[in-house]
């Protein structure tokens, strides 16, 4: 596959209304993006789909929505505002641009992983690594992540906040109150969707890594007899959600996380990733963290995080499975899989699965100038409307144009009125965008 | 009413899951809330049923989902850095406590609306008003709402972003991406859902006035010797979504917005007040703001803001009215409208939409040890969740207690199987919450 790849997915979804630069009009904003109006209908269904299937659909999980500005003691409890959360930096002696060190090890051709900040700089000095422009660099330090601002009108280290890092510790310090609210049976899971920032020294790789994101995330709470068990569900649950959104399962691959990348609280980790055109990267994660974070919460604030079994009245601190799934790399991954040059048919097309399409149906008159078409084709994209809400009136150009078009934003099915429709049976000609079929029903039976 | 009414929401949104205080652990965070399982879901249906009102069910509108952190030029365009979007400060002197002068000054019986700075120090003066803790109180000055941070490893002005403190400026910034992505007919709207922040000097009344908060907003773009007629239209659409999301619109009333209170762009402005428990405070705004967004930003950015007519290619800047939808006030009027005390029945229940109810049927067996009914009703629960996905199952206490925790969180429909079922003709009982009344249908009829 080629590198064009992503340049390619990333031209078609400005073009076509997916996914802007960020504040494009003011010279952009390094490591944001916009979402047009199809990208933003497109995450909608993804989201809603996600939302219907792991919390709607089952019994035993429960939403949450937690604030993205939480108290600081939140952070210096789960670990954020120390070592373990931050980036190796570098800065180019020269110019005073900074850099991810481990992100200019690779580039030079070194395996950055499970390095210590001695073993960078050692290696920085061995293999005589400079800055992009060529320059002498620095010492490798630690730069923390958490974006910080200030709650209130002073400014001080006491009204210190920072946007949240992550969705997870929203779950767990609502834990007992959902507990006491919801009395849920167990095992049960918590479950969020919302917005996590991270000061990236070098996003790229368009949505890929940015300082702005969004989390779908699970924390399923079991007994620590049955974490292996619980852990083997979910992993299957991540290939039954790649089918349903359409990321192409050839290109995943588990990589069992161990060692120095190994996070210290977790007793196994895998990370899914996907063969982008820009390399092999995490895509999902799946994480077993013990009852690291209830415990240690307990601990930071005075306060029980204990369930009380419902059979047996024990107290118990639940461990924690955490399936994660970031939004803007599943939308990539599904542009990516959808992504399809068809030389044969002189086209590109995105094979969206219909449940996540931003549109579902295009609804065409054959010409627009012939009133008698125009007024059915607007019945009938009329009632499509009500029934779907996701639909387009395309009369712009020959239909031919329009297939094109509908084909290049992934829109699964293209319904003409036509001559035949006015004159013969009612029928209106409905087309297949991957097998290119088209075929007559009646509007109704649409 | 009584002021307690505000409390007893509050109570009742805490105990059964709504909302929660944000960080409550760790002691919370002033101004901002947490929503547990029944409030998500209440919030999701509200923001689907807008966006499918809104967006997915009209010609006319198109999506966008700007990032919260901007390119920091957005704002000083916008006027956001300036004086423009502060509040009027004051200090303790002697403890160095901050607050709203125009609170204070509400706070002693004084109509603060159209003060300036100068005015409202010459009354604390002329009253001699004192801060909460009875002691003198220093300067009015101006405090920016906004909250600041920094992008990228560097903290200094050049790397300054705000975190956005409304998201219409997301869709002005993105106007022309839209028009040269989708090329809409004229004319056309813009809408998004999104958060927003406010560095607000004291928070109060719930989730009224928040820190962080959640917008439901429309650009919609119009010819200039055509706004009013907009105007009225839009205006219509608020009392028609007050129907439809079960706002009570006797509690509505309109306010003209009108001299200093006018922001400056605005030709014309109604707030859309709600006679809440602790004052009429305004619920939703409608403003026609000319053109003077995107001409604000073409004279900044540099960058063409305009929209060439598909008719007559005339090119024009298009006029905006803006409807703006608080997520956060909408909760709270609706869970005002529909809180009701029967004492009568002796319950309190939640009167809430069937559309946004987080709960649609509660399902029970008549009697939990009883494994035929409850079989029967695990079958009856599996058919409705599977089609309308927002049921619970209910065994726990009688049937009386039962449906007074479903009446709490307004679920409308009890759906129990007795023995009835089993032994006569299928058919389960169904209760309504509003009149009480019990019917009886076959499960598939539901």
């Amino acid at each position: 596959m080629s590198k064009n790849r992503l340049e390619d997915i990333t031209a078609l979804a400005k073009r076509r209304g997916f996914v802007y630069q960020g504040s494009e009009v003011y010279g952009g904003l390094a490591g944001t993006w916009d979402y047009g109006p199809l990208g933003v209908q497109l995450k909608r269904n993804i989201q809603n789909l996600w939302w219907s299937t792991f919390v709607e659909q089952r019994d035993d999980m429960y939403g949450v929505d937690a604030a993205i500005l939480m108290n600081p003691k939140v952070w210096q409890a789960s670990g954020h505002t120390g070592a373990g959360f931050a980036d190796p930096m570098v800065e180019d002696l020269e110019n005073k641009k900074r850099y991810r060190a481990d992100h200019l090890l690779e580039d030079a051709g070194v395996d950055p992983l499970g390095m210590t900040l001695a073993d960078m700089q050692q290696t920085i000095i061995d293999k005589d690594i400079k800055s992009p422009d060529g320059n002498e660099l620095g010492e490798v330090r630690q730069f923390n992540m958490m974006f910080q601002t200030h709650a209130g009108p002073i400014q001080d280290d006491n009204s210190k906040v920072y946007l949240r890092p992550e969705t997870a510790q929203g779950m767990f310090v609502n834990f007992k109150n959902v507990v006491d609210s919801l009395q849920p049976d167990f095992p049960f899971g918590l479950a969020q969707i919302g917005k996590a920032f991270r000061n990236e020294i070098s996003p790229r790789e368009f949505v890929f890594r940015t300082r702005e994101f969004e989390q779908m995330e699970i924390e399923y709470f079991v007994r620590e007899d049955n974490w292996e068990e619980v852990f083997d569900q979910w992993r299957e649950q991540f290939y039954e959600w790649f089918d349903l959104v359409g990321i192409d399962k050839s290109k995943i691959s588990e990589l069992d996380v161990v060692g120095d990348d190994l996070a210290h609280y977790s007793k196994k980790t895998i990370d899914f990733e996907y063969d982008f055109s820009f390399g092999r990267k995490e895509l999902y994660g799946l994480a077993y963290r013990t009852d690291h974070d209830l415990r240690n919460h307990q601990e930071h604030s005075g306060k029980s995080m204990e369930y009380i079994t419902k059979d047996t009245q024990e107290k118990i601190i639940p461990h924690c499975i955490e399936p994660t799934f970031g939004v803007e790399r599943t939308v990539l991954a599904i542009l990516d899989s959808a992504y399809t040059e068809d030389t044969e048919n002189k086209r590109v097309y995105l094979k969206l699965a219909e449940s996540i399409a931003p549109v579902r149906y295009a609804v065409s008159p054959l010409l627009k100038n012939k009133p008698e078409l125009v007024d059915k084709a607007r019945e009938v994209y009329k009632m499509l409307q009500a029934k779907y809400g996701r639909v387009v009136w395309d009369d712009n150009g020959n239909i031919g144009k329009r297939y094109r078009r509908q084909d290049e934003i992934g829109t699964p099915w293209c319904v003409v009125i036509d001559f035949d429709t006015l004159e013969k049976d009612g029928k209106v000609s409905i087309r297949n965008r991957d097998t290119l079929e088209q075929t007559r029903l009646k509007p109704e039976e649409i």
